[in-house]
């Protein structure tokens, strides 16, 4: 690899939570691909990859997302894209379900033995071991944590192309998923909104980044 | 920035789930170091860092670990570090606790009009929009996924440094809180785990990466 400790330091500083973007420039198509395609390469639970994205460029749709997102008034209609980030529900990621089995046989190619043993231990770990099927809440809640690791990998992606980012978690659930559910045919039985996240570039310096000492987040058993 | 979308790609293609690594080697410290500060300088909701990262290399206590660890078994004695990733519990993030008072005024510098109105819009967030205070399971989770930020983060930056990791769901969240609260002197009341994730050098190498094709997993509204 060619990357740097430094290079990867200096784009940590970059990143910032963008507040408002300038509206004239756009992110270039290969650049924004690349964002992208980290969102998709990304690890998740048992690589059953829980998400969907929605790229949601149109103004009169960005107008009705921004009237229920009180954290996103500035970012939304000043974006070069924004992403919605949805992630599947029970009916997806339930260990019994014909996604499941298509993303292990036709997507995976697992053979129909390793298929089944590997059901198995999603059951019980759904079941037992993180108890997942307690409540329709838990098992989304469950999915939507595999798509923030999506959500930080596209971000730290943007800052190292030098793009901004702001990822938006203020918004009323409710409301959101009524917007989703009436003006962009989302199947809200079946995806729920996990966040948002908007890529463009700054119009102004953000602050300087704030954080805990390393000391106050770590504990070392060496 | 001088790094480009080919490196990043390449770098997301090196990742995967490294199930064994070589005891042998160990990573650097100034490597190890960069990992871990770009899961301190992860972005997180409202900027309130509900992490806590135990890096455990005692022998004793990873053996500890791995017998209640189904998906660690050969990850937890071979990995050159292993952190296992807590997050915060309600009595650090509910609106109205000392722990975010304390982000808000010492961490941050908010002056105190700032930071009542911040809390204010926080504790909003918490009642009505996510409704994280219905259960102390939803507040928690919505703290891991914060950490799951960290975690794809803390991964790819080893990618990029040409270090494999491995992300570790597979443990009984109960067996392993005792532990941690019994071996590692946990506050469990306080903290939960989120996740573990192993770092070292792979002894073979992965299978290729299988993904949905980005046409499965986007729709574009433009």
């Amino acid at each position: 690899m060619a990357i740097s400790p430094s290079e990867i330091i200096d784009s940590y500083h970059f990143r910032h939570a963008c507040k408002e973007f300038d509206a004239e420039k756009k992110i270039p198509e290969e650049i924004f691909d690349t964002i992208l395609q980290t969102g998709r390469l990304s690890p998740s639970s048992f690589g059953f990859e829980p998400w969907l994205y929605l790229i949601v460029q149109q103004p009169t749709l960005r107008e009705k997302l921004r009237e229920v997102t009180w954290g996103g008034q500035k970012q939304i209609p000043t974006a070069s894209h924004l992403i919605v980030i949805l992630a599947r529900k029970s009916h997806y990621m339930r260990y019994d379900s014909d996604y499941i089995t298509h993303m292990m046989r036709d997507v995976m190619g697992l053979p129909a033995a390793v298929m089944e043993k590997k059901r198995e231990v999603y059951r019980n770990f759904q079941q037992n071991d993180f108890k997942l099927l307690e409540s329709e809440r838990a098992m989304f809640d469950w999915a939507c944590k595999q798509t923030y690791i999506a959500l930080g990998n596209m971000m730290t992606t943007a800052a190292m192309l030098g793009v901004d980012s702001c990822p938006i978690e203020g918004f009323d659930r409710e409301k959101i998923e009524a917007v989703l559910r009436n003006h962009l045919s989302v199947e809200t039985d079946k995806f729920g909104i996990s966040c948002m996240v908007a890529f463009g570039y700054r119009v102004r310096e953000g602050r300087p980044k704030t954080r805990q000492p390393i000391e106050e987040i770590t504990r070392w058993f060496s």
